[in-house]
């Protein structure tokens, strides 16, 4: 597989245009590709620009309505609840998050949950945009059933993840990861590099471990058993059954408040119904923040000036990884695989639009392979 | 080691009574005992009657003030914040989630954070107060630093337990659980039965993994260096860093949101400096609370009722265990082990009481052995 770089404002401008031509306004487009981009800076390459050929499938599947507007069906001083109505998962969120800030920044506390909502991209771009303001940011996200509860054979909750982020100096605070081992993008890179997964990852459909990516991604897919395992492994020895405990926190907050679909109905029907949770609290109510904000990086100090363990070169608190990965992507360019330059072509094909008008040439750097899903 | 069972009341009444000779009030001395009893109860021995040695020591030593009153010294119509003055951390942890609670009733939201505290008993407790009430609660402190973050060699987090509690039928949801892969008092069982702990658990003080649970006992308490891993292991491989990240998420809401210690700066001088986080939220801001508690207990029963992996019994849903738990040692009487046997004896003596005037005769019962920590 063949990486090239594109300027970041060449992906940008291809992507905005090419979400307008689906149908979103300039400010929509914007907003779907502002999530969406941040992913590749941050170096998650899963979560990015490589999503575009997904995200134009749950269109033509129906499962996103283009046309959809996200609405506050039921709203506090402290809360509100959003009916997405399949809109696209960016759309809802940022709503969400807009609301559950300006709650925070009025009452103290926010707090959003959303149901009939689509995929979203990352959960930390939520975290970061009541981070950016000074808050406290908190954002969480069921998703199609991939993790295995401890002792059962069959996937139930989604990746869950969880968002945490927090304004810190030199860096912020920001932790965004989810409640299963792995994610299913790092099943799919191994499986397109014929690897096999290593031990404590994932599940075959009879509950035990499994090495082979690509049945178990196949089993997930077709709903057959399997998948992967929860933060803490497959038993209880090592945790396992905490790693399902926090899937279950994000269900929780995500589908069951918002009373949306919990993570083992998801893609029933014509709608995925993933649910959002969106929390912004602001520190304010507890303290000066610029105190708070110089303790807490003061801490985050401490525990990168630790004694590192024989043979480990550097602590990381979490946040640093993206912050470096962004500015290194803004300067040299976005990584884009040869598969995902493939996409994007049909993508522009699809929508009128010509990739090389945004990316320059792009001969003998294309190739077109189909998905294990499709 | 020899268990004996003695009835949940007399157990009790000797705690309530110990309690009291300290100095406090009955209504105090019932609800730290109410704590450290219900662990007692869910099966966790760790967090319950045996640790009255400890507290007794932590009076001894000036780190708890009997006298002192926790203090509500911020307040908003969402949140406040107390300053324990050293005060037993049960006593600070009831006043600030009863405060969680009353307002979350009123505004639909209530956080209380807490600094200048001490070690408080199970998490859970306080997640089920708000419970109780039919709330969501959620309840979170940080620790004498046991976790070591990922590639460091030395320990600066605490155990950080997070515990999440929210109404069910036929039993609540209760998830409580450190954010390391197991707690300090896992590694206490397997020393006191000389066994090596299972891979992944702990490192030594370079770093390194390590089975020798006294050396990383003793290595913890004189901060040497090494300790107990987050959850998700040693390193990135099955998600150290995510178990490093759930922990910050809980450093955060206790000691950065209170303006108190950090878990690396716990104990120090005459205070442990313990910090703790509660947060209570009520369902009716999203909709029918009942509504809710019935969608969320068929989710819950659906998991229970998932085919089960392999040479699996049983698919639990967390607080189920606790529950059971419960139910038998309140039918059965509280197991008891020999050396706290022992060790409430000398409590009993230093309180002027007659340990077998609650709990019948004890000859040939009794074990004296001092803790690896004395």
């Amino acid at each position: 597989m063949a990486y090239y770089r594109f300027p970041y404002e060449s992906i940008d401008r291809f992507c905005t245009d090419a979400f307008k031509t689906m149908g979103y306004t300039e400010n929509e487009s914007k907003i779907i590709t502002d999530v969406l981009l941040m992913s590749d800076l941050f170096g998650i390459e899963s979560h990015g620009v490589s999503r575009i050929i997904r995200y134009s499938k749950t269109v033509e599947k129906g499962l996103v309505d283009t046309k959809a507007k996200a609405e506050i069906i039921k709203e506090t001083p402290v809360s509100c609840v959003v009916d997405a109505h399949k809109c696209m998962g960016q759309l809802a969120g940022h709503l969400a998050m807009e609301k559950a800030i300006e709650k925070a920044k009025t009452t103290g506390i926010g707090i959003s949950v959303v149901k009939n909502s689509n995929h979203y991209g990352i959960a930390g771009y939520y975290a970061k945009m009541a981070c950016d303001e000074g808050l406290l940011g908190l954002c969480m996200t069921n998703s199609e059933a991939i993790m295995v509860p401890t002792y059962a054979r069959k996937a139930a909750l989604g990746s869950n993840p969880l968002a945490i982020a927090f304004p810190a100096e030199p860096y912020d605070f920001l932790f965004d990861a989810s409640t299963t081992v792995v994610t299913r993008g790092k099943l799919e890179i191994y499986n397109k590099q014929a690897k096999p997964v290593p031990d404590g990852w994932a599940l075959d459909a009879t509950g035990k471990g499994s090495s082979n990516a690509e049945d178990v991604l196949l089993n997930i897919a077709n709903k057959k058993g399997g998948g992967i395992t929860p933060l803490g492994g497959l038993t209880e020895l090592l945790g396992g059954h905490k790693g399902y405990g926090y899937g279950m926190l994000v269900e929780i907050f995500c589908s069951i408040l918002s009373g949306g679909s919990t993570s083992n109905h998801t893609f029933e029907g014509d709608a995925t119904g993933i649910c959002h949770s969106f929390i912004a609290i602001n520190p304010d109510i507890f303290g000066n923040r610029e105190e708070i904000k110089e303790r807490f990086s003061a801490f985050l100090q401490e525990l990168r000036d630790m004694p590192k363990a024989e043979g480990a070169e550097r602590i990381y608190t979490h946040g640093e990884k993206e912050v470096e990965a962004e500015k290194y992507n803004r300067e040299n360019g976005i990584p884009i695989n040869d598969v995902t330059l493939g996409e994007m072509d049909d993508i522009a094909k699809l929508c009128g639009l010509d990739l090389e008008k945004y990316l320059g040439s792009l001969e003998g750097k294309i190739s077109k392979k189909d998905s294990i899903y499709s």
